[in-house]
């Protein structure tokens, strides 16, 4: 069951003064900075309501931010949802004929394990569904 | 005060085709369609949590929805968070130096009052403020 937006991910170019900009812009303070190594990313969390924003920083130029960036430039990169059970958000989403981008859970930022679906199967939207990790 | 991301609007190029998608991907029915003649746009809400996710079909080739799908595609289009008092949200951004597209509130689809910050100052996120009509 899918049941909130865990969060936004916004892709930037320079994560240090977009975590400056986020901080004026939403009137509050990022609460944690986390590097993802495998994923090439540096990550800035706000808390928005039970959601959270996330800046995106890539940290070399063979992460898929940093190709993002190149092709479409900074804005709303995805978002992710919350999910009770991820194998079995996968296994119905496979199913009805949506494209995952991962086949098996991986991890992600923030203790999560984390599915990507292909926005090319969702009408351009990159979908990430994230479970808590126990 | 910026309470909660109030919706996630998805710039579509077909509606009905995307809401069926949708109701797939999201695995809920569509709750309500409202069309916004002034905005050119065609709306259809999903509920997510304490938020809304929110399909965007332009009525005609004027429209600002439009002219995005020409010009970027289909994807995520916008983030909307509900502010408790949007004149002095307004007032505040405004001050900080951010854009802002409309100088006064608008009304906008879901019985809201609307004002857009322009992706430029924002590292390329649009970003709409709404406030309930009381």
């Amino acid at each position: 069951m899918i049941k909130k937006i865990e969060h936004l991910g916004i892709a930037v170019v320079d994560l240090k003064q977009a975590t400056r900009l986020f901080e004026v812009l939403l009137n509050r303070k990022a609460y944690k900075e986390e590097t993802v190594p495998s994923e090439g990313v540096t990550t800035v969390f706000f808390e928005l309501g039970e959601s959270k924003v996330e800046l995106l920083g890539a940290t070399h130029e063979e992460s898929a931010i940093y190709k993002y960036l190149q092709k479409r430039g900074q804005g709303i990169h995805h978002v992710a949802v919350e999910v009770d059970d991820i194998r079995a958000e996968m296994e119905r989403l496979r199913a009805a004929g949506f494209e995952l981008i991962n086949e098996e859970p991986k991890e992600g930022a923030d203790n999560k394990l984390i599915c990507f679906v292909h926005p090319r199967s969702t009408g351009g939207v990159l979908l990430e569904l994230c479970q808590e990790k126990i």
